[in-house]
């Protein structure tokens, strides 16, 4: 039984998933269902990787670097991974790009899968690298590594395998001429562009990552993985198992390969580039992605800023409502590309199902929510995660500087397993609609604006004009009249924004599940691709057909 | 029954080709077939035309303009269409944007294949504009601006019809949570980016114009189509056919509108560049193509210049294949992006069923077959046209100051139907591969270059180079050895240029057909789309979802 004969019921499975939107997963969310004794035994693996090299990748290195640092233990985590310079990176890849490039669909389907399979007997050393780089809490550390990530890599690799398999490799062409008719055979092959390179995030290194590096891979594509400084461990280990994967099928394992460097000394740009890298997916700041975008001859897929923003217009339960913000606006200390900032509230206050409230109440309702989430001790700290990076604790340590009415100071947050663990409540801090120049930018981590507007109608100018300048990657509002709704849905989606309507239960806006919603819609200047549409998929490879008389 | 109901069995029929890639047409490419009287017919209301105001456009203009000239006649065709300002333009294209952005696809689908048989209905009339400002003859006039320009615009039609389709538009979610399910209604929309613009060429008026007009209007999409000031008449009729259509379904006729222009007043950079312009196809030269290429903000599609060569390795029958390329080189003068226009023949000569051949006599033979062909009353002024454009001719006539060795000087060639019908045989001009100066940039038009190397390798090794460097929509080889058929497929598929093989008979490199042949791979430098692959739909919209929870 080859590969793809094992997994390809898998792949048609994650194709009608994928035409049908609904719910599906092959790779569970609850650590419970992957047995007794993995947890524990993916923390032994983790502790006993500390302070040691990484020594499983099949690269060689000319030096050993690594400055991961861990936001719950407050230490570096002493990780070094090898280090080759950029040229001999590039050979191997253009070397392993000859082969890969010919190899069939089938093979990389079934063997890309398969390394998905091997991923997966490492997620819990996976969450536990991802908390101590990225300060994920533990459940999102897993879930968002390694299940959810799983499933946007079958994603990109099922898309791969429907459009490289959507046109017949080889057709006998006839055309009838009156007396005789006319026959070419054809070939049409799928070319590979060229050497993929994906730049990591320091917050989701593998989630952000995989979708691009297995959309190369399905197409035929070698890829260099240039992980964020701070955070390699995650994906180091999805690097190894691919490697090692392919070594085993007798395929050059150089197909992939880790590049690390260091704050100091980043290599990204150098790589970035080179004219033999011919696909740069990024995640991270706008102002990177833009020089990104404006690469010549490349083409790229980006991830950059945007501001989310929230509008109340009137909701059934603002308990409920106020509840479902602050869990937003506090998992993962707000570190998240689809944490909601801007929460507009309409002057005149809204309707519940209770009566009219006030501009006051609302407001307040909401941070009292936060208040109560950050208090809880059950809740709190496996909430709120920890702050990955020094800029982002100054940006927070520094929020009663920004201007407007601080109404909700940042506090430290105990977390019980960790004693020195960077943990902070968000920051609240109340505008007028008037604030532009505080609220018309990205501020990343636990920073949350309540603008007072005129009304709902000027809620959603603000926000549609700040996708259209700024970017977002998603809008969360409350709505209880079905014409609003409509009015906010068109006026949104016309600027390539999605909506989510009267989020409440275990639904929250910051959630994009593989298989059915899609991430960043790359219409406006949040990215300029999607996780993942088809175009995400087209953009690397070339059709190319040709003929022959016999 | 609706339009889409009418045209649903053909759509599903065109998808279904283009999967198989095998030739399938709904129009057929016999002028016989489409009855009595219909070549008399067309070619009075074009001769009607002639002198008139074109008055069958539902758009309104300040002004009359038209200069198209036809090679055949020597004189203006005296035909006026109303231009308004840019301003104007993008105001009712924005104004009917609104409301054609939200019809849905069954909606677009049907008026967009109806459209195609209100052309249909015109074909010989269209025939006999594009003769008359092309140049190229009667059969390929029909043809390519009828039945195949038909073809190539239902395959945008379907293609876009099966992406738009490919997802679920209401999708209910549930997620299982345990002890109960989290479940949310959600919608996902193709949300077209805007107004396209589609800048036609002077050759190929409609061929060329029509697959990014559909894919436009497909995609929700309204269209300005900004002909060649030399080549309107023809576009002109399908948009006065789709213009009217709409306005008889009800929908505001202005999605789609003809911009026309003059040479000394251009219009095209102010439409380009106007920021609600988001879609731009062009087909034209390289230096325009690259300008638009490098608008920002702006989605595009471009076919430029390249230079098509062949490779001459070893044959069967040496007076077929000189032959062979003696039609290609021939056909509409060279006037097609297709056209061949290096032939590279190895200093050592080549190889044939009937032995060796040496260089001199290989060269002759493909002089011979261009000089029977056009010294044939009944071949020569049917397969060669017309002149288009002044500066064709005058490069033509300047053939002998180019460099190299003039083997075979342009002449007149007398069109029995047209006295003063601009009609020249091809220029051979004999050089070495030392002679890079020359042969390395396109000189569009009836010139062929008849190249001297040391061997196939160093023939391959300049096309290989020249696709890189300049771009190649196609190359054609003559070879009886399989391994290096296999090595010639293999080196310029790497550079994303097709190939085709030993062609004879009816089989012409120059001929692309919708269903079958990617026309421009869009991986070279010739440009960065291709009839009709995903991602030359997938560009025009943008995917978005909003999730509602009830």
């Amino acid at each position: 039984m080859t590969l793809f004969e094992k997994h390809h019921a898998l792949i048609e499975q994650a194709i009608a998933a994928g035409k049908s939107r609904n719910f599906w997963t092959s790779y569970p969310e609850n650590p419970k269902a992957y047995g007794e004794g993995m947890d524990e035994a993916g923390k032994a693996a983790f502790s006993a990787q500390m302070t040691q090299n990484f020594t499983e990748l099949l690269q060689d290195g000319q030096a050993w670097v690594g400055e991961e640092f861990s936001p719950y233990l407050q230490l570096g985590i002493g990780v070094k991974y090898p280090q080759s310079n950029n040229e001999t990176i590039i050979a191997h890849a253009s070397k392993a790009q000859e082969l890969w490039g010919k190899t069939n669909i089938q093979t990389r389907a079934g063997l890309l899968v398969e390394s998905l399979e091997r991923v997966k007997a490492r997620f819990f050393e996976i969450a536990y690298a991802t908390m101590h780089t990225t300060g994920q809490a533990y459940m999102m550390s897993f879930q968002a590594s390694g299940p959810h990530a799983n499933d946007r890599a079958l994603e990109a690799i099922a898309i791969g395998y429907q459009q490289l398999t959507s046109i017949e490799p080889n057709a006998v062409w006839t055309k009838p001429m009156g007396k005789f008719d006319l026959t070419l055979q054809k070939n049409f092959k799928a070319m590979p562009k060229g050497i993929g390179l994906v730049i990591g995030c320091s917050t989701f290194p593998i989630w952000n990552t995989v979708p691009g590096l297995y959309a190369d891979l399905i197409c035929g594509n070698v890829c260099i993985v240039k992980p964020h400084p701070k955070a390699i461990l995650p994906i180091a280990i999805v690097v190894a198992e691919l490697q090692k994967l392919l070594k085993e099928n007798g395929i050059d394992p150089m197909v992939v390969q880790l590049a690390v460097d260091t704050v100091d000394a980043p290599v990204t740009k150098q790589l970035a580039e080179n004219k033999d890298v011919k696909l740069i997916d990024f995640t991270g700041s706008s102002a990177f992605g833009d020089y990104i975008e404006l690469l010549e001859n490349k083409t790229t897929f980006t991830e950059k800023a945007g501001v989310n923003c929230v509008i109340l217009d009137s909701v059934k339960d603002i308990k409920a409502v106020a509840g479902n913000i602050a869990f937003s606006a506090s998992l993962f200390s707000g570190q998240m590309c689809t944490a909601p900032q801007n929460i507009y509230i309409p002057e005149s206050g809204i309707n519940t199902a209770e009566g009219h409230l006030s501009y006051e109440d609302a407001r307040n309702a909401i941070v009292q929510a936060i208040t109560d989430l950050v208090d809880n001790p059950k809740m709190g700290p496996h909430i709120l995660g920890a702050i990955q990076s020094e800029a982002t604790l100054k940006r927070l340590q520094n929020a009663g500087t920004m201007g407007g009415n601080l109404i909700l100071a940042a506090k430290g947050v105990a977390n019980p397993e960790f004693e020195h663990a960077r943990v902070y409540s968000p920051a609240v801090i109340e505008l007028t609609s008037a604030d532009e120049y505080i609220y018309k930018k990205e501020c990343f981590g636990p920073i949350v604006f309540i603008i007072k507007t005129r009304n709902t109608e000027e809620s959603l100018h603000i926000t549609k004009n700040l996708s259209i300048e700024i970017g977002a990657i998603t809008c969360l509002a409350f709505c209880t009249d079905k014409n609003i709704i409509h009015h906010i849905e068109e006026t949104m989606n016309q600027v390539y924004t999605p909506v989510s309507f009267n989020l409440g239960g275990a639904a929250f806006v910051n959630s994009h599940a593989a298989f059915s919603d899609f991430h960043v819609t790359g219409g406006n200047p949040a990215g300029n691709a999607s996780f993942t549409n088809g175009e995400y998929i087209s953009k690397r490879f070339v059709w190319v057909g040709n003929r022959m008389m016999e």
